[in-house]
């Protein structure tokens, strides 16, 4: 598989399962439009299956792992250990991303991308390591050219391994200490926008932590010179592992007809490579939420995707999304499952 | 017992609790504050419980129905007979609560507050029947004074019932065609704004509806004049039966420390009446959601409330707050379930 055959199966939405999603929503016992965006977020999810009555049964948060030569510049106020850290937490079930997997009744898969070190190997560890850890973005490129492509190509094996065992939808989250500082020179690089209107204070860093990640975006825009008509080149310039994993995850899991839950910040920079890539990708996103990190917004407009839920909240793993699932999932079972006028036996509105 | 004895149960939250929720919080293998809203509601949540790790295990909605004499003023868009047809529909299952409650396993409680008609009798219908409806409010009173108090006192019964059989969470629902009216009337009558400020489109008004209802509320409290410092005033003059028995049903979960998911327009309306009888119930409400319609926010700004949700919702029955209810209970998973920073030997953050 070449990332342009993964691309070229991504196909429009299925205007006919819409249309019937649409029918049906006017003859479920409520007033019209009443459930406001369910109603639409049910539609959606039918043009993306091409069923007219979807069904969201099993979910997989993919949390896909990585480091980032960029922490050298000491934008994160964790050190980097953590990563590998936090992939055990998962791993041993006990990071909020696991609670909230549980809650849901979705899987998560946790995926070594490229993290700087050695993981022990773990039943639940898929491992497609491309490197360990990126370069220093800030002094030159992220990975090569074929490491981004192997990235992607990775992430796409990870879905297509989910769909294969009966995935229903995708949820897209991350682990990476220091990755807000490549998402956020992604964001700058395909909005044209200043690197300062994405750098925010990530897991918790104070005023100059901040001033010094504004300058690592800067320089990583400066000295790398990202093309922004030409996604792999912005991945693999200032990109990671995990945020390619991550597109290659969109990609394939549009390509098959699932609908793709997009997490916070670096999900949603993973989101833009992949639209960049394949533009008709869009469609198929479901924007988890307003992530409270500087810059989410604009990078969902960019998108063109409205977020379901806003709640303060910047923790990455696929927490936000997770929740954004089991709205997805509600929606889903409101059309299927809600009596029409007829059945009830309920009067309609009445002529004005 | 008595209006003031179930007023008097409510104490404050236990600050003891909070803080240990806080505590914990704070050593969760998480930047601290990254769940945003989350942590703030699990905190909530303990304080209400009076446990540092709360669990939100048993959820009941209790959907409380009653007609309106004011539909006489052409204020609906649909026949008043589908207040008693929608009773049959959430007694079939067919209704969007019951496909919510099934998502998130909860409870749905169906109850006669005050249906026009008889309905036939069903397992799962509690009947507190307090009269066949209100009086047209645009031209006297709802119901007496002892109503009322019946109303509360009845629906604070089906809460204890609830409470007994183990609800650790209370969700409010309603159904009643014609309700936004007197919501309205309500909501203008406590916070001193103009009945316009709270006539919205309710199932589908247009215009001219509009108007309607506007001048029929504007009619309601000239014709009533409803004391804003007696809640009980305000709810026997412009109010509803199944609004007061929402009222009576959050007092009661507030006095046994069970946290209130407060659903749209009608169940704020009717925890503006609880609040206004017992303040000290604020605490206790958890605003599920921002209703797409007219006034809502006022009324949680009234209620000192700030809704967790923003959908476009407002069909009512408890779908708000059977959505927020799954943001509840994830909140008190994650607090309860999270390993610690220790406990998962992850670092935490560095000095700056």
């Amino acid at each position: 598989m070449t990332v342009d055959e993964l691309i070229g199966r991504i196909g429009p939405l299925d205007e006919e399962a819409m249309r019937q999603a649409r029918l049906r929503q006017a003859r479920l016992t409520k007033p019209r439009g009443s459930l406001g965006r369910l109603e639409e977020l049910a539609v959606q999810i039918a043009g993306i299956t091409g069923q007219a009555t979807p069904r969201l049964e099993k979910a997989a948060i993919t949390v896909m792992a990585g480091d980032h030569g960029v922490v050298a510049e000491g934008v994160s106020a964790y050190p980097a250990d953590v990563t590998a850290q936090m992939v055990l937490n998962f791993l041993n079930g006990g990071a909020a991303i696991n609670v909230l997997a549980r809650q849901n009744g979705a899987r998560v898969v946790v995926v070594d991308m490229g993290v700087a070190s050695d993981l022990p190997s773990h039943p639940n560890l898929v491992v497609k390591k491309v490197a360990y850890g990126t370069g220093n973005i800030a002094r030159g490129p992220a990975m090569s050219r074929a490491q981004a492509v192997q990235a992607i190509l990775a992430g796409a094996e990870v879905a297509l391994a989910e769909i294969e065992s009966g995935m229903d939808i995708l949820c897209t989250g991350d682990m990476g200490i220091g990755n807000t500082t490549p998402s956020a020179a992604i964001a700058a690089a395909f909005t044209g926008l200043l690197p300062g209107e994405f750098t925010g204070r990530g897991t918790g860093l104070d005023r100059s932590g901040v001033k010094r990640k504004t300058s690592a975006v800067e320089r990583s825009l400066r000295v790398n010179r990202p093309d922004p008509s030409d996604g792999l080149d912005v991945l693999s310039k200032v990109g990671g592992l995990e945020i390619g994993g991550l597109a290659g995850a969109i990609l394939a899991s549009a390509a098959a007809r699932r609908p793709v839950v997009v997490d916070g910040f670096i999900s949603s920079a993973a989101a833009m490579v992949a639209a960049s890539l394949a533009p008709q990708v869009r469609p198929y996103l479901i924007a988890a939420h307003r992530s409270q990190e500087r810059g989410h917004d604009r990078m969902l407009e960019w998108l063109g995707a409205r977020p379901l839920l806003d709640l303060g909240m910047r923790l990455g793993e696929g927490t936000g999304a997770a929740l954004a699932m089991f709205l997805a999932r509600s929606a889903c079972a409101l059309l299927a499952e809600m009596a029409t006028f007829d059945e009830a036996g309920v009067s309609e509105k009445q002529a004005p």
